[in-house]
């Protein structure tokens, strides 16, 4: 951006901020994946106008457009790959609006996730979906992104409870898609395209969240096993036997010992595989359904069933799985989080394949994740500033996308392509689907100015973990 | 089409037919909707290459594509608007296959829905989605056009199970969208886009849909209300009380009379509405809720609730139901069915805004439908041979239209935009909204050859229920 863009930009904000300070702009560079890239300009406002008037700027002077939350992403979704400007959307924080009657939430794209929850569950109402990160990440953010999570396996993902956006265009007009009905086939569904085109497609400023009522009940169950392949067996029988749990969670050895060498928590650390179960729904419902649920896992080789007896055990078990992440950034400060995603047939294949890959290449590998779906979270643990390591590590990350690909999975289940995952693309879909992909962002944004350098790979891009550090 | 183009169409299909004698031409040439138009030719083969092959002659020589399925639609979806061939995808029901670890079913387009449901349930899984035509429709157009049913309500639409495609793309490739998992974020959702887009983007020839496990035990309660706005008020209630049912079906009073007369059932003919309500899940929790909502109508004004004993009295009420649409096409000839759509808490307001234009334009309305998620079905009967019936029915249909995008609905449900809510489309979506939807079918299908004439309205386009039926 040019002196000259940045003062018409100051023009345009008249009731936010502009940052154009290099620490200011350093805070801006990064988000919760890889890599460094300094904007030209940062801008807070949570005026539409204002917003809708500095992207019909930018289309015009072909400025790069970058839209964040609160930058938790794990693939890059706001890194700001070729400067521009970013647009703090965290700041447009000011409605949380519950409609009882219509069983819809009106949000603002910088309300965060967890606070949601809380005004939903206050009304006896759920918003099902609940990424781990949902008390610091934006449901802008999760929107962008289609942020999953573990109640994924009964619920779905954000993306089945939007209902209604409001978006600025590529040209800077203000849409409306949707509304406040469930249902709606009126035209193309513009709301679905939208969420989880990672900010490619224009700057949602306002959202329709549907929500159910909240589940009175809920049991837990955690299985311990001595074999992965038993664990896989046994999230498959329960959901053929007519049960379908919240959540149902996986835990291998390294996740096991590295949370319990970060907070002892009593876990069984020579047990192979852990699953977490989660079912709610009605009070009797619930406990003959757990009932159920411990006896398939003993039938499959369980050889230790935990059923938390009051609320404080029950919030022990989750915590657990929640310290995953938190515990294994002690072992090497990177961690490269991978959410590549099988069907749920394939989780023991896709466990052996992992295995293989972390001897193959002698990573630091840790999987856990929302098993009851298929999409695990391999985790790679290193060190960047280590050139050695992070070269067998970006040959062990290809190799786990085209594992997943060739076992008819995907790439990302719930984090997003961003920019590492970009030049998979065509593995997975092909020449001909990524151009259709393709054809839609053109259309849209034929300046391509809105989060310019994700989704789509540069022709012979490859997947490069250490220039990335540098660049 | 010209007779060197028939010669080549039939040069590309092998293993099928192609029909062009009049007759059989004239049996495609209308469906469950307004107006008849005759295609050129109609092609029958379940060979994808053959298909694709067809796609690219009629796109080099810019030659109208009309899929069709059953040709239930309510809204014009299949008819042949423009000549050009018809694809009976109809015959194309050779593929349904469950894998029951994954929890999905892989089929091809011509498969009845019906024959999904029996399918599944045998292996005690279901497809929830349940459009009341699901005996005689295709699961191909139930994607094409998103259908519902009263399940929307519990468990959302045809979109909400739809995970993978192959579809023909207009340029005549063949390309893959998601697949068998069910979070995927691999780049846009080109699945939710294509389903719902009414054939207008592309040929689906194969779907990969989602399953879950069948809930083991239903309970079913009738209640009986003297007012429309009470009947209104309890829905709302049950839904705020921390019960989901699976079905929650509003009957009004002109739909009570037709059913019975059409086949005594000992419905109420002096009600002015019956809610027919269903719950599932566990046996233990669906009694507890039935009870629970039985009380709830109680305290809401029902003067009877009615509660089948068995399986066959619970058959009994669905009949009731099932039946409004066979018998109003008994009390005049034409139906026009509408689905105009409003969020939940403005049903009392759009019942009163029908029963004005009702009396207004002195039309025959009946209005029945999935009162629980906002989806009404205001029905017309009507004679379109009555030239100055079907004027005043135009206007009304026009009301009805605008009183929904009024109140906040939508024009459409779950029947789709085709061709006769095209022109109230700019209405609803604004220019910039419906700009943003034919920019993804210009880009897709530049030569706009697959079912051209639907959903986007024509420059000054008007509906015009009669010269329709003279077309």
């Amino acid at each position: 951006m040019t002196p000259i863009h940045i003062q018409e930009v100051k023009n345009i904000v008249r009731t936010g901020r502009v940052l154009t300070d290099e620490s200011d702009l350093f805070s801006y560079s990064f988000d919760g994946s890889f890599g460094t890239y300094l904007p030209d300009a940062v801008i807070q406002t949570n005026n539409v106008e204002e917003l809708a008037a500095l992207v019909k700027l930018a289309n015009e002077e072909k400025i790069p457009v970058y839209p964040r939350g609160q930058s938790t992403s794990l693939s890059g979704g706001p890194l700001p790959v070729k400067g521009g400007m970013v647009i703090d959307l965290s700041v447009m924080d000011d409605l949380l609006e519950i409609d009882e009657e219509d069983l819809v939430a009106i949000v603002s794209p910088g309300v965060l996730t967890a606070d949601i929850h809380k005004a939903t569950e206050q009304k006896g109402l759920l918003y099902p979906p609940d990424p781990s990160s949902s008390h610091v990440s934006t449901i802008g953010g999760n929107m962008a992104e289609n942020s999953g999570g573990p109640r994924g396996l009964k619920y779905g993902v954000t993306k089945d409870y939007v209902i209604g956006l409001e978006v600025i265009t590529p040209q800077g007009d203000v849409i409306q898609t949707g509304g406040r009905t469930v249902k709606n086939v009126t035209g193309y569904d513009l709301t679905k395209l939208i969420v989880g085109s990672e900010g490619t497609l224009g700057i949602i400023t306002k959202a329709i969240l549907r929500l159910i009522p909240k589940p009175p009940a809920s049991e837990t169950i955690m299985a311990v096993f001595d074999s992965l392949v038993d664990a896989g067996s046994a999230i498959s029988k329960i959901l053929s036997s007519g049960i379908l749990p919240s959540k149902m969670e996986l835990m291998d050895q390294a996740s096991i010992m590295a949370v319990e060498n970060y907070e002892p928590l009593g876990l069984p650390i020579e047990a192979e595989a852990l699953i977490l179960i989660e079912l709610d729904g009605h009070p009797l419902a619930v406990k003959d359904e757990a009932k159920q649920a411990a006896d398939l896992c003993r039938l499959m080789g369980a050889r230790d069933i935990r059923i938390p007896k009051n609320e404080e055990e029950k919030a022990e078990i989750w915590k657990a799985r929640k310290l995953v992440s938190p515990a294994i950034v002690r072992i090497k400060p990177t961690k490269i989080s991978e959410d590549a995603t099988v069907p749920r047939s394939q989780i023991p294949e896709m466990c052996k394949r992992l295995q293989e890959i972390r001897d193959k290449y002698n990573i630091h590998l840790v999987v856990f994740g929302h098993a009851g779906d298929g999409n695990l979270h391999p985790n790679i643990i290193c060190d960047k500033n280590d050139k050695e390591e992070m070269k067998r590590v970006e040959q062990a990350v290809a190799e786990i996308f085209t594992a997943a690909v060739e076992i008819g999975g995907t790439l990302s289940g719930e984090h997003g392509i961003g920019v590492m995952k970009a030049p998979f693309m065509e593995m997975e879909l092909g020449e001909a689907g990524l151009d259709m992909m393709k054809r839609i962002k053109e259309a849209w944004d034929p300046n391509d100015i809105m989060n310019p350098g994700k989704i789509f790979p540069k022709p012979g891009q490859k997947l490069e973990l250490i220039e990335w550090n540098e660049a």
